[in-house]
Protein backbone atom coordinates (compact mmCIF):
# COMPACT_ATOMS: atom_id res chain seq x y z
CA UNK A 1 0.00 0.00 0.00
CA UNK A 2 2.40 2.46 0.62
CA UNK A 3 4.66 1.65 -2.03
CA UNK A 4 1.28 2.34 -4.56
CA UNK A 5 1.15 5.55 -3.10
CA UNK A 6 4.36 6.53 -3.24
CA UNK A 7 4.28 5.72 -7.02
CA UNK A 8 0.63 7.53 -7.25
CA UNK A 9 2.91 10.49 -6.13
CA UNK A 10 5.70 9.67 -8.68
CA UNK A 11 3.19 9.89 -11.24
CA UNK A 12 1.27 13.57 -10.26
CA UNK A 13 5.43 14.71 -9.74
CA UNK A 14 5.92 13.53 -13.16
CA UNK A 15 2.44 15.26 -14.40
CA UNK A 16 3.25 18.47 -12.59
CA UNK A 17 6.75 18.00 -14.18
CA UNK A 18 5.38 17.97 -17.36
CA UNK A 19 2.66 20.32 -17.23
CA UNK A 20 5.50 23.28 -16.39
CA UNK A 21 7.81 22.19 -19.37
CA UNK A 22 4.19 23.41 -21.30
CA UNK A 23 3.84 26.46 -19.23
CA UNK A 24 6.94 28.15 -18.71
CA UNK A 25 7.27 27.93 -22.45
CA UNK A 26 3.98 28.42 -23.90
CA UNK A 27 1.83 29.80 -21.05
CA UNK A 28 -0.42 28.61 -18.91
CA UNK A 29 -3.62 28.39 -21.13
CA UNK A 30 -1.44 25.61 -23.14
CA UNK A 31 -1.47 23.26 -20.64
CA UNK A 32 -4.25 20.92 -21.29
CA UNK A 33 -5.03 17.65 -19.68
CA UNK A 34 -4.76 15.72 -22.95
CA UNK A 35 -1.64 17.93 -23.97
CA UNK A 36 -0.09 16.44 -20.68
CA UNK A 37 -1.38 13.09 -21.74
CA UNK A 38 0.22 12.97 -24.74
CA UNK A 39 3.60 14.02 -23.88
CA UNK A 40 3.56 11.18 -20.83
CA UNK A 41 2.19 9.08 -23.50
CA UNK A 42 -0.60 8.12 -20.72
CA UNK A 43 -4.18 8.28 -21.29
CA UNK A 44 -5.87 12.02 -20.40
CA UNK A 45 -8.20 9.93 -17.62
CA UNK A 46 -5.33 8.76 -16.24
CA UNK A 47 -4.28 12.73 -15.69
CA UNK A 48 -7.54 13.53 -14.51
CA UNK A 49 -7.75 10.94 -12.15
CA UNK A 50 -4.55 12.03 -10.46
CA UNK A 51 -4.93 16.01 -10.82
CA UNK A 52 -9.01 16.12 -10.32
CA UNK A 53 -9.17 19.20 -12.69
CA UNK A 54 -7.59 21.12 -15.04
CA UNK A 55 -7.64 24.34 -12.89
CA UNK A 56 -6.21 22.07 -10.07
CA UNK A 57 -2.90 21.23 -12.32
CA UNK A 58 -3.02 24.54 -13.35
CA UNK A 59 -2.88 25.50 -9.70
CA UNK A 60 -0.21 23.26 -9.09
CA UNK A 61 2.04 24.35 -12.07
CA UNK A 62 1.96 27.98 -10.29
CA UNK A 63 3.03 26.89 -7.30
CA UNK A 64 5.38 24.51 -8.61
CA UNK A 65 7.38 27.58 -10.43
CA UNK A 66 7.41 29.45 -6.83
CA UNK A 67 9.39 26.93 -5.38
CA UNK A 68 11.47 26.48 -8.20
CA UNK A 69 11.72 30.40 -8.32
CA UNK A 70 12.35 30.93 -4.36
CA UNK A 71 14.92 28.28 -4.12
CA UNK A 72 16.80 29.57 -7.32
CA UNK A 73 16.76 33.45 -6.74
CA UNK A 74 15.62 33.86 -2.94
CA UNK A 75 16.90 31.45 -0.54
CA UNK A 76 20.52 31.28 -2.57
CA UNK A 77 20.94 35.41 -0.98
CA UNK A 78 19.89 34.65 2.43
CA UNK A 79 23.75 33.72 3.05
CA UNK A 80 24.46 37.08 2.34
CA UNK A 81 25.00 39.61 4.15
CA UNK A 82 21.53 41.34 5.08
CA UNK A 83 20.70 45.14 3.13
CA UNK A 84 22.00 46.04 -0.77
CA UNK A 85 24.20 42.77 -0.57
CA UNK A 86 21.68 40.50 -0.47
CA UNK A 87 19.73 43.09 -2.60
CA UNK A 88 22.17 42.87 -5.31
CA UNK A 89 22.50 39.15 -4.76
CA UNK A 90 18.79 38.71 -5.71
CA UNK A 91 19.28 41.10 -9.20
CA UNK A 92 22.14 39.24 -10.40
CA UNK A 93 20.31 35.74 -9.95
CA UNK A 94 16.62 36.78 -10.82
CA UNK A 95 18.20 38.19 -14.20
CA UNK A 96 20.61 35.68 -14.91
CA UNK A 97 17.95 33.02 -14.87
CA UNK A 98 15.86 35.04 -17.88
CA UNK A 99 19.13 35.33 -19.97
CA UNK A 100 20.31 33.29 -22.79
CA UNK A 101 19.19 29.46 -22.95
CA UNK A 102 17.49 30.03 -19.79
CA UNK A 103 15.21 32.90 -21.45
CA UNK A 104 12.05 31.19 -21.46
CA UNK A 105 12.65 29.11 -18.83
CA UNK A 106 11.79 32.63 -16.54
CA UNK A 107 8.82 34.36 -16.29
CA UNK A 108 6.05 32.15 -16.32
CA UNK A 109 3.96 34.16 -13.56
CA UNK A 110 4.95 37.21 -15.49
CA UNK A 111 3.31 35.65 -19.01
CA UNK A 112 0.52 34.23 -16.71
CA UNK A 113 -0.41 37.31 -15.01
CA UNK A 114 -0.89 39.02 -18.23
CA UNK A 115 -3.54 35.85 -19.47
CA UNK A 116 -5.35 35.95 -16.56
CA UNK A 117 -5.94 39.63 -15.82
CA UNK A 118 -9.47 40.13 -17.27
CA UNK A 119 -10.83 37.41 -14.91
CA UNK A 120 -12.20 36.61 -11.83
CA UNK A 121 -11.22 33.10 -11.00
CA UNK A 122 -9.47 31.06 -8.14
CA UNK A 123 -6.70 30.50 -10.56
CA UNK A 124 -6.44 34.14 -10.72
CA UNK A 125 -6.14 34.92 -6.84
CA UNK A 126 -3.81 31.92 -6.58
CA UNK A 127 -1.61 33.80 -8.47
CA UNK A 128 -2.19 37.26 -7.32
CA UNK A 129 -1.48 35.51 -3.78
CA UNK A 130 2.10 34.18 -4.89
CA UNK A 131 3.12 37.60 -6.95
CA UNK A 132 2.26 39.20 -3.65
CA UNK A 133 4.21 37.05 -1.44
CA UNK A 134 6.98 37.75 -3.79
CA UNK A 135 7.44 41.67 -3.67
CA UNK A 136 6.35 41.40 -0.38
CA UNK A 137 10.05 39.46 0.45
CA UNK A 138 11.73 41.87 -1.87
CA UNK A 139 10.41 44.64 0.10
CA UNK A 140 11.46 42.97 3.12
CA UNK A 141 14.68 42.45 1.78
CA UNK A 142 14.73 46.94 0.37
CA UNK A 143 13.77 47.68 4.50
CA UNK A 144 16.69 45.62 5.49
CA UNK A 145 18.86 48.06 3.24
CA UNK A 146 17.38 51.02 4.86
CA UNK A 147 17.83 49.93 8.35
CA UNK A 148 21.46 48.74 7.39
CA UNK A 149 22.23 52.35 6.03
CA UNK A 150 22.56 51.44 2.55
CA UNK A 151 19.69 53.15 1.03
CA UNK A 152 18.35 56.65 1.75
CA UNK A 153 15.94 56.34 4.94
CA UNK A 154 13.28 58.04 2.81
CA UNK A 155 13.12 54.85 0.68
CA UNK A 156 9.72 54.56 -0.26
CA UNK A 157 10.03 49.97 -0.13
CA UNK A 158 6.49 50.06 -2.24
CA UNK A 159 7.97 52.29 -4.71
CA UNK A 160 11.07 50.87 -5.01
CA UNK A 161 9.50 47.51 -5.27
CA UNK A 162 7.18 48.51 -8.33
CA UNK A 163 10.26 50.16 -9.89
CA UNK A 164 12.49 47.23 -9.59
CA UNK A 165 9.39 44.68 -10.69
CA UNK A 166 8.79 46.56 -13.33
CA UNK A 167 12.04 46.60 -14.82
CA UNK A 168 12.17 42.82 -14.20
CA UNK A 169 8.95 42.50 -16.11
CA UNK A 170 10.12 44.63 -18.91
CA UNK A 171 12.91 42.47 -19.11
CA UNK A 172 10.85 39.10 -19.75
CA UNK A 173 9.47 40.69 -22.13
CA UNK A 174 12.61 41.89 -24.03
CA UNK A 175 14.34 38.61 -23.48
CA UNK A 176 11.33 36.51 -24.10
CA UNK A 177 9.63 38.64 -26.95
CA UNK A 178 12.10 40.77 -28.46
CA UNK A 179 15.18 38.45 -27.63
CA UNK A 180 17.38 41.52 -27.42
CA UNK A 181 20.58 39.59 -26.58
CA UNK A 182 21.59 42.80 -25.22
CA UNK A 183 18.90 42.58 -22.55
CA UNK A 184 21.08 41.12 -19.57
CA UNK A 185 23.69 44.38 -20.20
CA UNK A 186 20.47 46.29 -20.55
CA UNK A 187 18.71 45.52 -17.08
CA UNK A 188 21.98 45.17 -14.77
CA UNK A 189 22.66 48.89 -15.76
CA UNK A 190 18.98 50.04 -15.32
CA UNK A 191 19.19 48.14 -12.01
CA UNK A 192 22.39 50.26 -10.98
CA UNK A 193 21.16 53.35 -12.18
CA UNK A 194 17.90 52.84 -10.31
CA UNK A 195 19.83 51.98 -6.74
CA UNK A 196 22.30 54.66 -7.60
CA UNK A 197 18.65 57.08 -6.49
CA UNK A 198 18.17 55.51 -3.37
CA UNK A 199 21.69 55.03 -2.30
CA UNK A 200 23.03 56.64 0.63
CA UNK A 201 25.57 58.88 0.56
CA UNK A 202 27.50 57.32 3.23
CA UNK A 203 27.59 53.70 1.84
CA UNK A 204 30.31 52.67 -0.24
CA UNK A 205 29.87 48.82 -0.47
CA UNK B 1 -21.11 49.08 -57.39
CA UNK B 2 -19.36 52.16 -55.56
CA UNK B 3 -22.23 51.99 -52.68
CA UNK B 4 -21.51 47.78 -52.30
CA UNK B 5 -18.02 48.48 -51.85
CA UNK B 6 -18.57 51.07 -49.36
CA UNK B 7 -20.82 48.86 -47.51
CA UNK B 8 -18.49 45.92 -47.84
CA UNK B 9 -15.94 47.92 -46.23
CA UNK B 10 -17.94 49.06 -43.57
CA UNK B 11 -18.58 45.68 -42.38
CA UNK B 12 -15.14 44.93 -42.43
CA UNK B 13 -14.49 47.88 -40.46
CA UNK B 14 -16.94 46.89 -37.78
CA UNK B 15 -15.60 43.41 -37.61
CA UNK B 16 -12.23 44.67 -36.93
CA UNK B 17 -13.36 46.88 -34.11
CA UNK B 18 -15.42 44.11 -32.51
CA UNK B 19 -12.41 42.01 -32.74
CA UNK B 20 -10.23 44.45 -31.23
CA UNK B 21 -12.86 44.95 -28.37
CA UNK B 22 -12.55 41.11 -27.66
CA UNK B 23 -8.19 41.38 -28.10
CA UNK B 24 -7.87 44.67 -25.44
CA UNK B 25 -9.26 42.67 -22.54
CA UNK B 26 -9.01 39.07 -23.32
CA UNK B 27 -6.52 39.21 -25.34
CA UNK B 28 -5.30 38.35 -28.90
CA UNK B 29 -5.84 34.76 -28.54
CA UNK B 30 -9.73 35.13 -27.60
CA UNK B 31 -10.16 36.51 -31.42
CA UNK B 32 -11.78 33.95 -33.23
CA UNK B 33 -13.96 34.16 -36.22
CA UNK B 34 -17.00 32.53 -34.17
CA UNK B 35 -16.60 34.87 -31.36
CA UNK B 36 -16.26 38.12 -33.67
CA UNK B 37 -19.44 36.55 -35.71
CA UNK B 38 -21.44 35.67 -32.58
CA UNK B 39 -21.01 39.43 -31.21
CA UNK B 40 -22.36 41.15 -33.90
CA UNK B 41 -24.90 38.49 -35.28
CA UNK B 42 -23.99 37.70 -38.60
CA UNK B 43 -22.72 34.30 -39.76
CA UNK B 44 -18.92 33.27 -39.17
CA UNK B 45 -18.70 32.53 -43.20
CA UNK B 46 -20.23 35.89 -43.27
CA UNK B 47 -16.89 36.85 -41.13
CA UNK B 48 -14.14 34.88 -42.83
CA UNK B 49 -15.42 36.40 -46.26
CA UNK B 50 -14.59 39.28 -45.37
CA UNK B 51 -11.21 38.97 -43.65
CA UNK B 52 -9.88 36.22 -45.66
CA UNK B 53 -8.46 34.69 -42.26
CA UNK B 54 -7.82 34.49 -38.02
CA UNK B 55 -4.48 35.44 -38.75
CA UNK B 56 -5.13 38.35 -41.29
CA UNK B 57 -8.15 39.66 -39.06
CA UNK B 58 -5.60 39.36 -35.91
CA UNK B 59 -2.78 41.20 -38.16
CA UNK B 60 -5.33 43.65 -39.17
CA UNK B 61 -6.54 44.26 -35.18
CA UNK B 62 -2.77 44.60 -34.38
CA UNK B 63 -2.62 47.39 -37.08
CA UNK B 64 -5.64 49.38 -35.67
CA UNK B 65 -4.58 48.81 -32.31
CA UNK B 66 -1.01 50.85 -33.55
CA UNK B 67 -3.13 53.17 -35.33
CA UNK B 68 -5.09 54.19 -32.57
CA UNK B 69 -2.42 54.46 -29.77
CA UNK B 70 0.10 56.71 -32.05
CA UNK B 71 -3.63 59.05 -32.32
CA UNK B 72 -3.70 59.11 -29.14
CA UNK B 73 -0.13 58.88 -27.58
CA UNK B 74 2.55 60.18 -30.11
CA UNK B 75 0.82 62.84 -32.08
CA UNK B 76 -0.97 64.53 -29.86
CA UNK B 77 2.29 65.93 -28.53
CA UNK B 78 4.42 66.87 -31.79
CA UNK B 79 2.70 70.45 -31.07
CA UNK B 80 4.79 70.35 -28.10
CA UNK B 81 8.47 71.94 -27.78
CA UNK B 82 11.05 69.52 -29.29
CA UNK B 83 12.75 67.86 -26.13
CA UNK B 84 11.89 67.09 -23.01
CA UNK B 85 8.22 68.96 -22.62
CA UNK B 86 7.42 66.53 -25.57
CA UNK B 87 8.74 63.11 -23.59
CA UNK B 88 6.92 64.33 -20.64
CA UNK B 89 3.61 64.70 -22.94
CA UNK B 90 3.85 61.29 -23.92
CA UNK B 91 4.35 59.65 -20.97
CA UNK B 92 1.31 61.59 -19.24
CA UNK B 93 -0.93 60.17 -22.07
CA UNK B 94 0.53 56.72 -22.01
CA UNK B 95 0.32 56.15 -18.37
CA UNK B 96 -3.02 58.04 -19.00
CA UNK B 97 -4.54 55.81 -21.04
CA UNK B 98 -4.01 52.96 -18.72
CA UNK B 99 -5.45 54.34 -15.36
CA UNK B 100 -8.85 53.70 -14.24
CA UNK B 101 -11.41 52.84 -16.55
CA UNK B 102 -9.42 52.59 -19.76
CA UNK B 103 -7.12 50.12 -17.25
CA UNK B 104 -8.24 47.18 -20.19
CA UNK B 105 -8.11 49.42 -22.90
CA UNK B 106 -3.88 49.60 -22.74
CA UNK B 107 -1.90 47.60 -23.74
CA UNK B 108 -2.49 45.23 -26.03
CA UNK B 109 0.83 44.93 -27.77
CA UNK B 110 2.50 44.19 -24.68
CA UNK B 111 0.03 41.18 -23.79
CA UNK B 112 -0.23 39.68 -27.30
CA UNK B 113 3.85 39.76 -27.06
CA UNK B 114 3.72 37.37 -23.82
CA UNK B 115 1.19 35.30 -26.25
CA UNK B 116 3.37 35.28 -29.11
CA UNK B 117 6.91 34.96 -27.47
CA UNK B 118 7.47 31.51 -28.14
CA UNK B 119 6.29 31.44 -31.74
CA UNK B 120 7.78 31.82 -35.19
CA UNK B 121 4.78 33.48 -36.72
CA UNK B 122 4.04 36.03 -39.57
CA UNK B 123 1.68 37.64 -36.66
CA UNK B 124 5.03 37.85 -34.13
CA UNK B 125 6.54 39.61 -37.03
CA UNK B 126 4.32 42.02 -37.58
CA UNK B 127 3.72 42.91 -34.02
CA UNK B 128 7.59 42.81 -33.66
CA UNK B 129 7.65 45.16 -36.40
CA UNK B 130 5.28 47.62 -34.62
CA UNK B 131 6.81 47.34 -31.05
CA UNK B 132 10.36 48.50 -32.63
CA UNK B 133 8.69 51.17 -34.57
CA UNK B 134 7.24 52.79 -31.83
CA UNK B 135 10.59 52.31 -29.76
CA UNK B 136 12.34 54.32 -32.37
CA UNK B 137 9.67 56.84 -31.88
CA UNK B 138 10.72 56.94 -28.85
CA UNK B 139 14.25 57.01 -29.04
CA UNK B 140 13.87 59.55 -31.50
CA UNK B 141 12.02 61.62 -29.25
CA UNK B 142 14.63 61.23 -26.46
CA UNK B 143 17.64 61.80 -29.62
CA UNK B 144 15.81 65.60 -29.56
CA UNK B 145 16.11 65.63 -25.74
CA UNK B 146 19.89 65.19 -25.96
CA UNK B 147 20.02 67.95 -28.97
CA UNK B 148 18.32 70.36 -27.53
CA UNK B 149 20.36 70.13 -23.80
CA UNK B 150 17.85 69.02 -21.85
CA UNK B 151 19.36 65.58 -21.21
CA UNK B 152 22.93 64.78 -20.56
CA UNK B 153 24.81 64.57 -23.65
CA UNK B 154 26.48 61.32 -22.23
CA UNK B 155 22.44 59.60 -22.40
CA UNK B 156 22.59 56.34 -24.29
CA UNK B 157 18.97 56.83 -25.91
CA UNK B 158 18.52 52.82 -26.40
CA UNK B 159 18.86 51.95 -22.54
CA UNK B 160 16.96 55.32 -21.61
CA UNK B 161 14.26 53.58 -24.38
CA UNK B 162 14.73 49.98 -22.72
CA UNK B 163 13.94 51.76 -19.18
CA UNK B 164 11.06 53.78 -20.21
CA UNK B 165 9.80 50.68 -21.79
CA UNK B 166 10.40 48.72 -19.01
CA UNK B 167 8.63 50.95 -16.59
CA UNK B 168 5.27 51.31 -18.85
CA UNK B 169 5.30 47.37 -19.16
CA UNK B 170 5.34 46.75 -15.32
CA UNK B 171 3.06 49.46 -14.84
CA UNK B 172 0.44 47.83 -17.44
CA UNK B 173 1.22 44.49 -15.57
CA UNK B 174 -0.04 46.04 -12.39
CA UNK B 175 -3.08 48.11 -13.56
CA UNK B 176 -4.23 45.11 -15.39
CA UNK B 177 -3.61 42.31 -13.16
CA UNK B 178 -2.79 43.49 -9.82
CA UNK B 179 -5.06 46.52 -9.98
CA UNK B 180 -3.38 48.57 -7.54
CA UNK B 181 -5.23 51.41 -7.23
CA UNK B 182 -2.00 54.01 -6.85
CA UNK B 183 -0.45 52.73 -10.32
CA UNK B 184 -0.85 56.04 -11.76
CA UNK B 185 1.51 57.62 -9.22
CA UNK B 186 3.22 55.34 -9.32
CA UNK B 187 4.43 55.02 -12.57
CA UNK B 188 4.47 58.95 -12.55
CA UNK B 189 7.16 59.11 -9.93
CA UNK B 190 9.06 56.53 -11.14
CA UNK B 191 9.49 58.27 -14.59
CA UNK B 192 10.33 61.48 -13.03
CA UNK B 193 13.43 59.77 -10.50
CA UNK B 194 14.52 58.07 -14.12
CA UNK B 195 14.44 61.16 -15.77
CA UNK B 196 16.13 62.90 -13.04
CA UNK B 197 19.17 61.13 -13.68
CA UNK B 198 19.41 61.91 -16.97
CA UNK B 199 18.70 65.57 -17.05
CA UNK B 200 21.21 68.29 -17.98
CA UNK B 201 21.93 70.27 -15.09
CA UNK B 202 21.82 73.08 -16.94
CA UNK B 203 18.19 72.32 -18.25
CA UNK B 204 15.59 73.43 -15.93
CA UNK B 205 12.00 73.44 -17.69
Amino acid sequence: MTIKLAKSEQTLQSIIQAALRIAVVEGLAAVTLGEVAKRMNISKSGVFARVGSLEALQTKVLAEYGRIFAENVFLPTLSEPRGLPRLNAIMRLWIGRGTGENAMAGGLHTTAAFDLDHLESGLRDQLLEWVMTWRGQLKRTITLCIEEGHLRPDTDPNQLTFEINSLMIGFLHDARFVRDPQVHERAISAYQRLISTYRSFSYTG
